[in-house]
């Protein structure tokens, strides 16, 4: 397993063609804008070391038996997916953002159960190729991007019905050494930070798509790829050289445009090409492990903002008055909501024919629709317990300002036994994650992460068995005969 | 285990003295406002010898090693907790009331894990004289009635301040064979159909209060006991000779005062008598499971309210209506909410000294305080597809009056090519379930059993670990130094 | 104007052919189970004769000159349309339920703004008619049951389309004299209490339903009309010798299904007969007025639920806790925003052609849609406060019975400065109001009077003006052109 | 009436000493972070010389019989205060920002019927002190900043007994020809933007604190004033070159720090000077006229949103699908009742003794009330329209980028007959209302503008009148004797 520093080091050896507001980067590593993303997915391997996480970070390979990154793992049981929430809570709580490696392991996990699915109806050589590879990614312990989402253009239209053929990636070209891909993907949660990308299909697919029914993983840097960094809220502060504006100025998410430009797949790295019966549940596991997540890692930046409002309370004298302590209670019930919902659907998953571990499909969806909703509250409550300063604040370098900064370090101090900076950090804290970079994460795409909100409840609908719901409520008002006429019940 | 024939009967061979609306009722067996609650009761004996339900209504008995009902059961592991919810669901499913035997069950296991704790630090015999118990109610397969919420007169007072002692169930002479209590207890769900009063105290007691800090169990019928039906909404619908305007015929809830007056308890049904430091270990592990438990009955009820909710959308040509489906799907979205909630205290389960496990209390509080919201969301959500007809239908012996009826028949029919009195029938249930007996269940109940929904709060507050999310919001925050003066630091 | 004693006495006179629960009733006006409904719309004329209330009650009438109850009135100003809001809060407050008479108030209006402008586009004579009609009804100071809903069987279907022809009212004969009419309606509030019917169409008509499109006005004792008594929650408490469990023993609310078996209705009370163009609008501004009217009533029964959970807290010594006051807060915070939304309505109110002043629509149907949530939260928030004795009270009867009455006193007692007898009643009221009879009239008449909540949102879609709110987001965002080519563009 | 040319010319001849974002800049007018909120502000003047708008921006002065901008105002009527509510719901859907110039009038209205009860009572001057210096606003056409807030150090801690003395502006030095007044107001909404400063306390004030209980005016570059810029999300997007990105690229808000030390103020411009009794009224009115102006502009950034949203559907092929239409009516429908609140307590407002005519207290805070939790939800929903690409789509520059510009405009484009920089545009304009700079004025200072939540429900508590709605549930419930004894009722 790599070191957080031998994973820094790593992409550096791996250069990419990445465009950032507008300027094409020769170092990414080092940008200061994308640096903090890095950071936060350099935890996962950092917390992997450390003694008191082993048991949530490292895994015993089912591929080869050898001590893994769980991030790199096929879930063999149900205490394997609940130790997954709990890995991703603490990693949150550790970033206070994305740390974007999920992505590759939701990915890894979802191909494993239906590669082994399509190779047993239709004899196909899918999922030998894949868990091929994917021991060696779990040997170099790479970070891979799930890349799921394509453009989609007009969305009333099927991929094939589109303006632009390309706005789902698609096939190009069948080679008998690969395949040609063209298209791209966008929301790539750390892309950039990855060092493979497994491309997914974003829509269950039919006939006519079938060019679009595919599945296949590429390096990161293979030719013709290239990245351009989606913009932030408050991004630019990362460049000021300010510590406290930014609010948090370790870590960040990421999340990029990848443009794939008449790139070559070889075969053995091509899992679906075309068989498109099976990329509607290629879809609906990856959402339905992605769901899952989100019951973990928005928990544990949940955590944070909460204690930051906490602490700020503190600040400002205010902990013990009985309206800021019921909005704790408050962000804390529906913080633990979510957690509830992330540990029951992976508690109740069930094996597949591939003896990998699939989450409860109904309650992931369940957990997946409230982290749409319930962090929007949070953010919420900890911008009334903040108070106005969290937005009216003025900058660091005002605070250092020779004339102006006297002034403000004597007014702008809360209860004088504070630090006045103490103050100051925590409230930009909370404005990251209510307002910034930070809300990003914690609000934007924990709303259309993972699939917006209508996809979870178009899967909670097919799943929710209303019919035998309706039997019970019969069964109860002692409903016997339904129907007035026989011809109508023939 | 008894069956469902012989738990009735066992109930008529233990007559006990109980005033129903302004009677004393010599048969409280066949009363028809109270035979609908021995019925759900009796639910728990029949299913319990279905092959199909066997996992989940039976299990092997930790004290005795023989098969038992699983509501007299100590639970043994994690698996354990989960069927325990899962059986909940179930029962809730096929009574769409509460089926009363929870409380009992809730409280042979907090009492079993707080008296072994007792007897390590006191060296008292609380423990054994407790298993000795319940290995008789085990192999008798009874209905215990856990009896916890005292009158409380005023609520600004403790026990030994009101104005009567005996608001709160008291020692009021201690023998040498044992103890004379007096008091009451209500709010007693189930306690008429019990065979068994297992006494808890309802609060944290101190020194002053240490003769209400008081655990012990008495036959239902013992001397000095008597019992108080509480009035339901519509309670007086099953005296009418309507199979139809009741919404569910067959089953419903109870809830009585007990009345405790000088009643004699001998020493090996006692189980704590003036130990009030363990006291409010007892009110905190009986409520905890409590709570546990309306992550599954309720969600049980829900899922009956979720069906006849949409029968009678289709019963009106309305259930593909889109604004309709996503009222569903917002019901079960809420009902499975609750459902994670109870699975994940349970899935989050660990063993407590004396091997019992226990919920994770913070996920326990966390379902219980969802549950006194959603239901009345749901129900809110089942009257707005109901429609109005809801609360305006004419009564059953309208329908069948010779002069009204041909004419309802005729304006009151939906979907022509179902039978009329289908909607009828659910419609009241629906009406049961949000305004009439059933509502008390599954809304009230919802709200202040297992304790009203401030006591929930007031656990999370204290089980939140606000101090460690105030850390790792500051580690993001990079604060360093949080007090000004080296003199507040000391 | 007729004194309350008047009233109840011209009701004796009019005898009507009613049903309820499964009887034919002689003398329904001292029938225990519709009297207190007689009582609540009783109020509207006691109130009447109070000098106090002689603002609200009492108006000039724009068709007579004479002073009228504002219940026959057609509002003249804004003002009007403020003091009608406020009358019926007041009445709420006055009755703890729907006192029935706002329908026949709000069916004068619309119908007379609508038949204005039928005669002004096709030359009818309707307006004078209904003038003529309305000022009689002025004279005589009667109620009117404004008469919409028709039973609509299969929701999918037309009026034309049903499998029977009659499920919506409808023209069977024109006639040199008259009409001919045949149908029911549902849902009807206070019908049996009313001197007249006026019935009006319940949907937007076309040509192929034109029979259906039909106003007109009967006797409320016509020949060939008869009544069937809606159940509702708790309804035979009212026949129980209880003054104590009915929760509010004076007063409630009544809803009946009229059946119209071959009615005629002579050409001077017939207001619409075919024109069905106006339907609509006639449908839309009866909903209109009414869905203000709900911004008056629900807000004074809310105004009773709230002062009842006040007191109930007060009686048990907790209404200094702070969460129970926060609890209050968001009920009174509700309550008042229902009231701001009726408020505004009307003071945003315009004069139609008829001089007649119209309320806002889109505010009136912003006001009934909260209305469909609020009381809900409201009757929850009442509940929270008032504990689980609100449904495991034992009855009347058992307090006063001479065994178990001594000791339910003693235990049942809070505060020990209060009277028993004042917790019993106030528990009684909030189960009334939030479970029982009440509740019917708080809860499920708010979701469904005046129309179902979705026919409140189809309002708001078509009023919300969209078009005009893009532009404005496009002039902010600096959009000037928005298609991509010209061809488009043409 | 001063033209915005005028305006903006104005603010040049007032140099005053700002700090912005660490800097002490000269020319504060043509900032480019600056100067988008004098735009704003500047609509103030722009609309009031539109003949379509004069009924709403202009009014004839009750001082002077002089037309005037209706933000100088005394409201002599309900129409003037619906007026106000329509001014500002316009000048917010014409600048999707706050435009600042509320304050001051709301300050006005406050000043003025206070000062008027305190020569009453005191026989003091202050009220025609302040009609002098108010009709030479008016008569100037001046912005005036109404200052309320106060740092406040310890929020347990009153001001006098603060660590340091100057946390709330107080009076330092009483002379003759005036006072000498220390002290910062903090969330300074359009300071820079003003000619003038009107202080307020911010507090209800003791005794003990009499120096702070003071009201005084002082042009806004007075000796000893100076302004620190406070920061917002994404403020520097202002400062790159990109029309585009920034979402709204005209207008904008502004929150400043005042620090006043030692500013001197003649008596004639004081309005309040140690008369602490006067104090809690000064405050108390001035945040209920604030309270209801948020019932308009925050409306009128609403409908801004909505259109936005509306906007983007269609440029994504979504705006018929049913649940993008419903999220839409929500909006709305949120929207409008916050309009509903704004208009009803305006409607009802009441003459106080200077003839000024004052909002309904109780309905102007349920207003802001909802003002803190509904713009949240809006703004939820909208990200939810907008979909994932809000927040991560490239910079502008990057669209313009010779290499990677061509791809991101092939592959971002939505329904292909719409331009892309239409969606790019909206879609940043949504960003900048729910996470940038917009979002500081439409969210968080919704919840913290005219005082945090909190102080609104303090007032609800006050103005509730529970005893009468007590007696309301008395009645109903027939409780007619509430206490025990004879010697507790004396």
């Amino acid at each position: 397993m790599m070191t957080k520093e031998e994973y820094i080091e790593s992409l550096r050896r791996r250069p990419k063609r990445v465009f950032v507001l507008g300027e094409a980067v020769e170092n990414f590593v080092d940008h200061p804008v994308i640096r903090p993303s890095i950071n936060a997915c350099a935890m996962t391997y950092e917390l992997s070391h450390l003694a008191e996480h082993e048991d949530l970070l490292t895994v015993t390979s089912s591929l080869t038996g050898r001590k893994i990154n769980r991030f790199t793992h096929l879930h063999q049981s149900r205490d394997d997916l609940v130790r997954k929430v709990k890995m991703q809570r603490l990693l949150g709580q550790k970033t206070g953002c994305c740390f974007q490696r999920c992505v590759g392991m939701d990915g890894f996990n979802a191909v494993d159960t239906v590669t082994y699915e399509m190779d047993q109806e239709l004899g196909t050589e899918y999922h030998q190729r894949f868990r091929a590879y994917l021991s060696q990614v779990q040997e170099q312990d790479l970070v891979v991007d799930g890349a799921m989402t394509d453009p989609k253009g007009n969305r009333r239209l099927k991929p094939s019905e589109q303006a632009d053929p390309d706005l789902f990636v698609r096939i190009v070209e069948r080679r008998p050494d690969g395949i040609v891909v063209r298209g791209a993907k966008v929301h790539q949660t750390g892309a950039i930070n990855s060092h493979e990308i497994l491309v997914m299909p974003t829509l269950s697919m039919r006939e006519a798509d079938k060019d679009y029914a595919l599945c296949f993983a590429v390096p990161a840097d293979a030719s013709g790829i290239f990245y351009v960094y989606g913009r932030q809220s408050c991004d630019t502060r990362k460049l000021e050289e300010s510590l406290l504006d930014t609010g948090n100025v370790q870590f960040g998410g990421q999340e990029a445009v990848i443009v794939f430009d008449n790139v070559f797949v070889p075969w053995e790295r091509v899992f679906m090409a075309g068989e498109y019966r099976f990329s509607g549940s290629l879809v609906e596991r990856f959402a339905g492990y992605h769901r899952q997540s989100y019951g973990g890692c928005k928990v544990g930046v949940g955590d944070v903002l909460i204690g930051a409002a906490q602490a700020v309370a503190r600040y400002q004298g205010l902990e013990k008055v009985p309206h800021i302590r019921e909005k704790i209670i408050d962000m804390v019930h529906l913080n633990e909501t979510l957690y509830a919902c992330g540990i029951a659907c992976s508690a109740e998953g069930r094996p597949t024919g591939s003896g990998t571990y699939l989450i409860d499909l109904l309650l992931a969806n369940v957990c997946k629709l409230n982290v749409t909703r319930f962090p929007y509250e949070i953010a919420r409550l900890a911008q009334e317990i903040a108070g106005g300063l969290l937005v009216t604040m003025p900058s660091e370098k005002d605070f250092k300002h020779p004339e102006a900064g006297p002034y403000l370090n004597k007014y702008l101090k809360g209860v004088d036994t504070y630090c006045i900076d103490c103050r100051q950090k925590v409230l930009r804290l909370i404005e990251n994650l209510t307002l910034g970079a930070g809300a990003v994460g914690y609000l934007t795409e924990s709303m259309h992460g993972a699939g917006s909100p209508q996809t979870q409840r178009v899967m909670l609908s097919r799943l929710a068995n209303l019919e035998d719901k309706e039997q019970l409520a019969k069964d109860i008002a002692c409903v016997e005969k339904e129907l007035t006429c026989p011809e109508v019940e023939g």
